[in-house]
């Protein structure tokens, strides 16, 4: 289930945050702490791509194949937003 | 024509890339410098996000209605490419 | 203290890190998911940068007007490659 | 000359952009527009890098070594917003 791994993945990034945490309260180099971060990053940008993946061969092609023309729309929005969004953060 | 959209933004663009390359030229604060290249990377992200938008719109709808799964699949997976790319640049 | 601050913030990151997991455990909207993740990302952005502005302002400072020009070169590249790597993720 | 390089790169840009217009006029598949797209928004990212790697070197120290507070804080405050927007980018 693909559900289990993105989970697996976010609990790895909740852990990799608590370090991130702990670095602040023992005072560590600035410039780590941002690297840690600007990892962390990177790995929550992996998520999103695994689970927009997810959602293209599930929900955009069931929208797509369906009859349902504003459903489709709205399907193809959110990707566009999505995508939009993403190159800002 | 959505081409025409896309084309326009694309020539507003290059004309900001020859004022930047203008003001490199003339010496000009490095930080008004580094601030318009950033302007013109957030120009072309709303060019991506349009044609992405087109596309999906068009040869997305395609492939996802039509009978040949290994373009399907071929098509959601670039999707998922560039939207991983998004995240990078 | 700041780092008073930057803490209150990665700690509100974590308690919406901790929602996004539950929310894929409920199998929430793909789309919302990834909406929430990009805010989590651009939370951190921000307690990157206001890291970034405390350690301008104290270890750049002190090395910039210090003695040892290896060291002023040594923050000096890391500002940097922090500010690369923030094109990238 | 640091300048010649920051040209010489800037310009390479503005061939690979023209390309891309091209590209848009003769329609070429939108996915591979949208990756060349990205290839400048690399590339521009490098030239921001390359940029605030010689004002470090050159305004920022001179600011900092200099007596003049004001300046020192307004030049900082200029690498935490060039910062803060690379991550939005």
């Amino acid at each position: 289930m693909d559900n289990e791994n993105t989970l697996r993945r976010l609990k790895t990034v909740e852990g990799h945050l608590r370090g991130v945490i702990r670095m602040v309260e023992e005072d560590t180099y600035c410039i780590d702490v941002i690297r840690q971060i600007q990892a962390i990053d990177a790995a929550l940008n992996k998520v999103s791509t695994q689970i927009l993946e997810n959602h293209l061969n599930s929900c955009v092609i069931t929208a797509i194949q369906g009859t349902d023309k504003k459903e489709r729309q709205r399907v193809l929005k959110e990707i566009t937003e999505v995508f939009e969004m993403s190159n800002k953060v």
